[in-house]
């Protein structure tokens, strides 16, 4: 997706090898008519899968989610990292790993938004390891539903969480995908060097 | 706001005198048509207010803060409530207590994202004891910019925030306002009895 790949390109900040701080338009501050772009971008590649509900994670998630769901014209549900004092029965609940915050957290729905029959969008602003989606996941699959994609604003290839949710069978589509951010550099997976053809 | 009201009416569940639960289409599961809506009414209640940014707080407000930023063509900033590891220098700083979880959260938004000439609008999901909103101005402030309005989706009048606030002299707008959770029904400003005029 150019318009989010100029972005990332003139404004994402490489820290170190392997985070990616894109918190003027993501992560932070956001960028509504990106935002708008990108859930027209996820209807647009999921739009024949039947998608019933939107489902993502607090905070980031949530812009680009909710434009989806318009886009799609579904519900969009939002896991909460933590339980609140007015939602603490008939949940799902599944442990979830960040590896940029080193904590885990406890992801929760109300069993209530999610039906055997509904077919799913996951929606989440990045992927590296792939935790977050896997637990999304999981949530779906204990409702009975289908998880119908994956749509990911971010993906970090360098990182495996691609790989194994692909392994695992779910379509995972992602507008921008990091092909490295060696040398303080932002490389697309589409610029990295082929596989040689010889 | 019709909308809003017909979706409280018809969703809201009451808890005790003091909460309202709106998880179908606010709060958890959010109805994006009637997100969007939100927008389009903050648009235009604060179009003549010239403002360059909306600021929140996650999670529940950013849903409707991305469609009111998105009808005025400026950016989003949504608060952080814990700091995150690629955010730790040059942000403001407010303690925010919050009286339904009953602790206190540092909020938190970088300094880069502020300016002095900034006209901001606050936009919340709820608006009870104002403890959020202020929280969010003093961020404002301590920026040397200005808070031009305060966009709340569903106000409990019961509760003093909407008069702290407007006796601070901010212009507070509420597409909902509740006179009372008693009773285990919603009453809404509008319904209460007048005063008399006799």
């Amino acid at each position: 997706m150019k318009l989010l790949k100029d972005k990332v390109m003139a404004e994402g900040i490489v820290l170190g090898n392997q985070v990616l701080k894109v918190d003027s338009f993501l992560n932070h501050q956001m960028d509504p008519v990106l935002m708008k772009e990108v859930g027209a971008e996820f209807a647009r590649r999921f739009g024949g899968e039947g998608i019933t509900k939107v489902l993502t994670i607090e905070s980031s998630g949530i812009a680009p989610a909710i434009m989806t769901a318009l886009e799609l014209g579904v519900p969009m549900i939002f896991a909460r990292k933590h339980q609140s004092l007015t939602l603490k029965d008939n949940i799902y609940v599944e442990k979830v790993y960040s590896f940029t915050k080193r904590e885990t957290n406890e992801i929760t729905v109300s069993k209530k938004f999610l039906r055997a029959d509904d077919r799913v969008l996951i929606v989440d602003d990045f992927l590296a390891n792939g935790e977050a989606a896997f637990g999304l996941a999981r949530v779906v699959e204990k409702a009975g539903a289908a998880v119908a994609g994956i749509g990911i604003v971010i993906e970090k290839s360098f990182q495996p969480g691609a790989r194994l949710l692909t392994e695992a069978g779910y379509r995972v589509e992602s507008l921008v995908r990091i092909a490295s951010l060696e040398d303080g550099a932002v490389a697309f997976v589409e610029d990295a060097p082929n596989h040689s053809c010889d």
